[in-house]
């Protein structure tokens, strides 16, 4: 039988499955054509014509992690602070897909500090996400939800805090339960808003 | 000339001190023998002596790191609310020699997260600086320098907030500079305080 390209699109499909896989277990330390070949059941050869080196093997598994990280579904609950705290919830690994996509973005970390031009790139990308909290965060302001301050320092603060709660739930998921997270998150917000008068 | 034992032991400063250099330029990614043996401008086959396989040279890079990071200097500079700003502002990235230890510990997260043990050292080694910062915090209630509540909490979300802290300044060291991380830190204590009665 003929291939058609519908068929060469699911096998690109299955390796780029493959890929996530073994980066969700193994990290980018344990990123080797032969570990995808053998999540695949394929060999090392077949890997080799989709990723002729191993930099084009670490390209793909970038690109993966962007493409999902950029379509995963988000959280759109309310206005305001409400809006700030659904893009927080966001990030946090509160699901098995969620905590799969942190995995993979903290062990990128490694990579994209050692090679220039990823570390601007990934500087660019959290200053893209620092924007959009500060949108949030001015807008929950303009409600009055937020005390007034610079909303880019409030935005800087926040997306720490949540990049920091990632890595620690990470490593203690035991310690760092979804809820234990939401929990820390909502006290975090909480020191944000003004007390109401007395 | 006979070798000495303070020859030797040189010779291991050495050997060490060119792991440390490739670490903080290129990360775990690109911890490997030949890179050491360039550094030391030695050749690969002595490299072998001291780390006979690749998890022998992680390993000792591991073992760096935790040593390094045991006998830096700390601050002391006061009680309560002071000693815990003392022990957040070690954390951060605030000086050459602090950002190449951050740099390689979030290098060493990817190999951290992909081994099962490691992780669980890891995971212990957060709850003990998380159980530090938790006295402070205890005393600086004691102090009424912080409001009452849960002092594991709030050592929880002061850890992840340095955490995330770090990340960021390692990424973004231009929109990150020392001043900058220690204003966010004392925006983020000053969040914690009671307010002084009206």
């Amino acid at each position: 039988m003929p291939r058609t390209k519908g068929d060469h699109e699911a096998r690109r499909r299955d390796v780029s499955e493959a890929v996530w896989r073994v980066l969700a277990t193994r990290g980018f330390a344990g990123l080797t054509l032969r570990a995808v070949a053998a999540e695949l059941s394929a060999t090392t050869g077949l890997l080799t014509h989709y990723f002729p080196t191993k930099q084009a093997l670490v390209a793909h598994a970038l690109d993966i992690l962007e493409r999902r990280t950029m379509s995963r579904p988000r959280r759109h609950t309310g206005e305001g602070l409400t809006a700030l705290r659904d893009a927080l919830l966001d990030i946090l690994p509160l699901t098995p897909e969620a905590t799969d996509s942190n995995r993979i973005w903290v062990s990128s970390w490694d990579t994209a500090l050692s090679e220039p031009d990823l570390s601007s790139d990934y500087a660019r990308k959290y200053a893209a996400g620092r924007h959009r909290l500060r949108e949030r965060v001015a807008a929950a302001q303009e409600l009055g939800e937020l005390p007034p301050g610079d909303p880019e320092r409030i935005a800087s603060a926040a997306q720490a805090f949540v990049l920091g709660l990632v890595v620690q739930s990470l490593f203690d998921p035991a310690a760092y339960p979804p809820e234990r997270q939401v929990e820390l998150l909502d006290d975090y917000l909480a020191t944000l808003r003004p007390l109401s008068p007395a």
